[in-house]
């Protein structure tokens, strides 16, 4: 059986840009079966293209081929690669940060530069163009690799792993009774708020579910948010449009609302901007 | 050839939610086909759950598996069920409603509480995770019965089908030449006014296609639309913006303006609060 | 190996109705394979529907089938037809306008209204249904003749090709040091404005990539956008917020900011009646 292909972009679904990369891996080998991670990327946004990334790979077959293209650069002189990560995929993207969570939480063998020459779409009206490499070489190589035409050493040439882009993030400090970290993503659909601080680590830190915990969110010295709150195993043991402090699907603790937007409601954002601290 | 899979949540399209629970599916077997019936149902509201699967459902082949997660109790103690429908499907989703519209249209069976030691994901960093049951229950029990690693009496016990959670909604009451019912829905993308009035019970009590009817929608005791409107087959039988009554896809009638959006224009909802009367 | 059907509709993705199209095609032939072009076709825009196919279509294998409803006159005396591409593919929609493009960039070899007495869903509670053709006739007709249940000729009486309906569109006119054409779309999620002036003609006309040109966008008499523009390869040619001018992956010039949205920044839209002008 083929390995499968997941598409991660910021093309939206409203135009058939989507469409023209699925069906250029489709006319490369119809077997391969493609499925989507988000095509609604934060526009631009490479940090948003690692989280998704490290939310969702690590639930599919080894082997997964995931072609992330979130692309500003697209055209310039950036590199075009395929990452080989530690924890069994292929990652086909722009090295300009999306590989940044992945290359810290689960590792990268080995990273190639896509050879141009030989693993983009030629003719199909595509040869003038320089703004679409989501469908000329991303989708392209991403298909002949899913496919078998090529194998890892045919993307092209080996550089060093260190050289792979990625974004400065700080670390959260957890220390006996008090955690400091970042808000890392907000959730585009429940806008909970998520943060860099690890579940185990606070827990082991002397929090136990059940506590009312003091939270003040910031972004740079301006209070966003500031009160107790319970930390507790999910959304529904609090009463709606209370806050709740939980363990989220990533081993991050979240803040949200019961059934109510966090990150609208208190005009929170992520990013090294934005800082959390929780103390008893 | 194995059931499919189809799902349907109120997570949206924009993070890595659906990609993780699809993930999860393929890596129980990769063979599994899963298909996506909406991840816009309205957050958080089992009713459009419910009325989702009474939409699409009859139109897969039998033995399809539906996954359906519209789940503000997640992690609570809320039951999580698998049913077996009268018609022929399987709904793997939280007894909280999302069944109220598929018992009473096509009837359920058997259903069975899953049973969280045998058919919960473990490992993978999820243990200790409480608030995507999607992804670590329905979405893993879904798989593993669409691969046929269980079979539906492997799902759990058994409980009485009578306990399943409903939500009340009134029935329209259809006279000689008068029908009184609710807004059961409002179409979220052209903005149709769909109703729980029976089409071919209209028609019997004695309104024909080519009628001008008089149409009342009230909001409790407010006045939202009111006027003549013509009952006929499609939207184009009138001009553009002018209302129209019609049969909808669920066999119900609809109320609707001619390629604008008639909730939006006049401010209606759906529920028990949302009436329309419908006389000659 | 079944061709593959593509997905095309204004229906948006909140309802069961995709799904429900999905699962008539499956329960014909459950080894179809349907993927979605895009279900957020502006609503009622058989121009935008036409330029979607023509956007995506030739990236698919060759037999593809293509089902495109945007049918504000579903239920109503027009056309509904297949048609037989000449670069191979078909296309089963409303005779609305939908295929100006194909028609005019591809070809058509061959156009049969569908026979709802033989390729309609009967039964199923549909019989009585006028507005849901997407699900009860084009669906339904385009998975009988993916399945292979009926051929090309079973679709129904061929008309001839001429009386497919089109819509009127200028055509850009190029000449040494000056182009002038209208916008043909923005695209929805970036708002890169794309225009019908084609690139080889273009860089015929004397224009070379690093040139800086004069821009002139126009709203009937109305100026939206006037200034030097630099003509490059892509976005990253200029900082962020500068305009650039650029080849799109049609091989027609675009214009846009870079990571900005030109289309909302300027309120430009598409049509007859925005022109555009580029001059030395």
């Amino acid at each position: 059986m083929k390995p499968f292909v997941v598409l991660s972009t910021d093309f939206g679904l409203k135009d058939g840009a989507v469409c023209s990369v699925t069906g250029v891996i489709k006319s490369i080998d119809p077997e391969i079966e493609i499925y989507n991670l988000t095509h609604e990327v934060t526009k631009f946004c490479t940090w948003t293209a690692s989280y998704r990334l490290y939310q969702s790979m690590p639930f599919w077959p080894k082997g997964t081929i995931f072609i992330s293209v979130v692309d500003p650069g697209v055209g310039t002189p950036r590199r075009a690669c395929v990452a080989k990560t530690s924890n069994g995929y292929y990652v086909v993207t722009p090295d300009n940060g999306s590989l940044t969570l992945v290359k810290e939480k689960f590792g990268i063998d080995e990273v190639r530069e896509i050879d141009e020459t030989r693993n983009r779409l030629v003719g199909a009206g595509t040869d003038d163009v320089a703004i679409f490499h989501g469908r000329d070489l991303f989708g392209y190589c991403g298909g002949k690799l899913a496919a078998g035409k090529i194998d890892f050493e045919g993307v092209g040439p080996k550089y060093p792993v260190d050289e792979i882009v990625t974004i400065p993030f700080p670390e959260a400090v957890i220390k006996p009774g008090c955690a400091e970290g970042n808000v890392a993503m907000i959730c585009p659909n429940f806008g909970c708020v998520g943060t860099n601080i690890d579940y185990q680590s606070f827990v082991k830190a002397g929090f136990s579910l059940g506590d009312t915990v003091n939270v003040l969110v910031k972004h740079c010295d301006e209070v966003k948010f500031e009160g107790p709150v319970l930390f507790h195993r999910s959304f529904g043991y609090v009463a709606k449009g209370e806050p709740i402090l939980y363990n989220n699907e990533l081993n991050w603790l979240d803040l949200s609302l019961n059934e109510q937007n966090m990150g609208e409601t208190y005009g929170i954002s992520y990013g090294p901007e934005w800082t959390i601290r929780i103390w008893k």
